[in-house]
């Protein structure tokens, strides 16, 4: 705790930490698991394209989410374009102002034109009532990111979306391991994406599935992806190399086995950091939904520079002075990516842009203790009386 | 060696392997060379999107090279829709009809029409004479692709296509460390993609890399595969989410580091399949062009079934009833490939069809004994005589 503005570090204080604590999940096998991850790869002789690993990494995945379809692929941006293009929306392609470039990159990869929308202030996400004002003529499809392991309101989201006449993706990017209603998926009638990047409660370092029980829809994201594992032929507009390799899978076991733990760990670090905060002026931290159990996949602060008395820039420089990697979340909201402007056609998006200009993620993850936890929390507490 | 009918596997003799033979390089670490990788994943706290790792594998990759700038991304079906995007072709993509999927796929992912052409019955490449002919109007681009370790035309190939005027992506999907005229870059002024799939000499079980001396096009490609590693900021047409992972880029470090040995090991591979199939009838081994240095990717035979007494085919099934397991190397002729069909308008592809049904690629690889290469050289050596 740092109650001087001589302590902190910016002011030329010794920094809280000598070395960096870095931003992420980072839930990798030590070396005892790779070497296990590794043994099974060696006595199989299968490297990639839905090798042994890999099909039962679906099949546990499956069992896991309770769900009837889990197809594996080279990293969530793939699977959202193979998905899209299985699809065969007809129309522009809705999403969130607040995301990540990526969404972006994966609807124009698709062939398909993205059309910006704003998010709920509470939530961060596409509610049912922005969905169904932002269902204007020509848009065939929405792709309903879930933020900060919040999920969303799907049931209420399928009654606009059917009304409507839209398709929906659901895209718990940060959501693997969180449940509403008792359910892993989003909804089982519907394709959910999820990622295995490194920052993930469950990393592949790069990597995603697709989940459905559709069981059409799953053969025609099989034969998107192509090669071994694409099962029965089913006629589908494109195909892809989606391939997921062994070693991908490998670790995908390997934490999956361990994600009860990982999220207890997450859980614990996130409890520190509440307690440390507390109710410090300005600083908001979210929360998920009503019925939504969380998967601690991050800390996510929304910062008010007016009543806290340093923004969120501010407080990234203090946290980087102390040696504390944390992040924005996300870039600028999306229409002000270089490139993506030409897509915000409906307008000003003021919840989106007034985030992206507020949000701090402090870290968590294996590698950081709940003592670096409560002292991070305690810093950030304590910045904005003692700096501003 | 079998000499008798009832020796063979197929009439119910013992196979000449216990286990199986698998087919492909798999030039991949043991486990202190695993070690090793992942100390320094875990020292460095970086596990994708351009991290030190893969920062050295590119500026080791440019040495190896000699050439200025190396873009490593995810596979090299995105790479090649990455460089086909970067430059802004203007008509259809010109691709060999004897060739993978993934070429045709990454042309249609990258919003452009393929079409197909003919290949040249020694090289099994398209040749400055079919670049010529192939043409037409409306083509605006060629990949070529360079097959089997052997290495095209490149400069005869760059004139043709710049009094056509047609942009030229030059593809050795398998020829990482072969050379021709000393160069191991196809034409450093024009850009190269090379794969690092699982069967590759050298491995990343999944990976690629675009190579080129062209300031301006590396740019162009870092900005397109995004994020960090992206550079100064460059126009481009879209991005994308080519990550390529810490381990990805420990296992090709690894890999690179020994690739004059495992090169070696395929050589003599490659010399005792020679020696034991010495001139059986029918069965034609194929030869890199004048001036290259293969890489000894891979041991193909070209098999005329009315001279040998067996097909390819029928050589497939005495492999694999000995426990061998060899391969047809591509699929069928492209357009004879569910979807592509309408891309071949340019009528039949005479050599590129006789090819697919008569090309036969023998075991080579970092699991294989020369004993081993020997003894399977052998069977198919006697196998049209004793069985036909």
């Amino acid at each position: 705790m740092k109650s001087s503005r001589a302590e902190f570090a910016l002011s030329g204080g010794t920094p809280s930490f000598s070395e960096a604590i870095p931003f992420g999940q980072y839930h990798v096998p030590d070396e005892a698991g790779y070497r296990s991850v590794l043994e099974r790869i060696e006595a199989s002789g299968y490297f990639t394209n839905h090798g042994p690993l890999a099909r039962e990494f679906e099949a546990s995945l499956a069992e896991f989410l309770g769900v009837a379809h889990v197809v594996l692929c080279t990293n969530e941006s793939l699977g959202l374009s193979m998905a899209l293009k299985g699809m065969q929306v007809d129309g522009r392609v809705l999403v969130p102002a607040l995301g990540y470039p990526e969404l972006v990159e994966s609807v124009v990869w698709a062939g398909l034109e993205p059309v910006f929308c704003d998010v709920d202030p509470e939530t961060h996400q596409i509610s049912p009532r922005i969905l169904e004002a932002a269902a204007q003529d020509g848009v065939g499809a929405a792709v309903i990111m879930e933020m900060w392991g919040n999920r969303c309101d799907a049931d209420g989201l399928m009654e606009v979306a059917q009304r409507c006449g839209l398709q929906v993706l659901f895209y718990p990017a940060d959501g693997f391991g969180s449940m509403r209603g008792g359910r892993q998926i989003t909804r089982p009638d519907q394709t959910t994406l999820f990622s295995f990047q490194s920052t993930r409660l469950l990393s592949t370092m790069e990597g995603g599935c697709l989940a459905t029980d559709d069981d059409h829809f799953a053969a025609v994201l099989r034969n998107i992806r192509s090669s071994y594992g694409a099962g029965e032929p089913t006629a589908v507009p494109v195909t892809a190399n989606g391939r997921f390799s062994e070693l991908q899978a490998g670790l995908g076991l390997w934490g999956l086995e361990r994600i009860d733990s990982s999220l207890e760990h997450n859980r614990a670090l996130c409890d520190a950091y509440r307690e440390a905060i507390g109710s410090a002026p300005g600083l908001t931290i979210y929360e998920v939904s009503e019925g939504v159990q969380s998967n601690h996949q991050c800390l996510v602060l929304r910062v008010d520079g007016e009543r806290s008395g340093l923004s969120r820039d501010d407080l990234l420089r203090m946290l980087e002075a102390e040696h504390v990697v944390a992040s924005r979340g996300i870039g600028p909201c999306l229409p002000e990516v270089p490139g993506f402007r030409a897509w915000a056609t409906g307008g000003r998006l003021p919840v989106a842009e007034q985030l992206a200009h507020e949000l701090l993620l402090l870290p968590v993850g294996s590698g950081m203790s709940v003592e670096s936890a409560s002292k991070i929390g305690g810093l950030v507490a304590s910045a904005g009386q003692v700096l501003s």
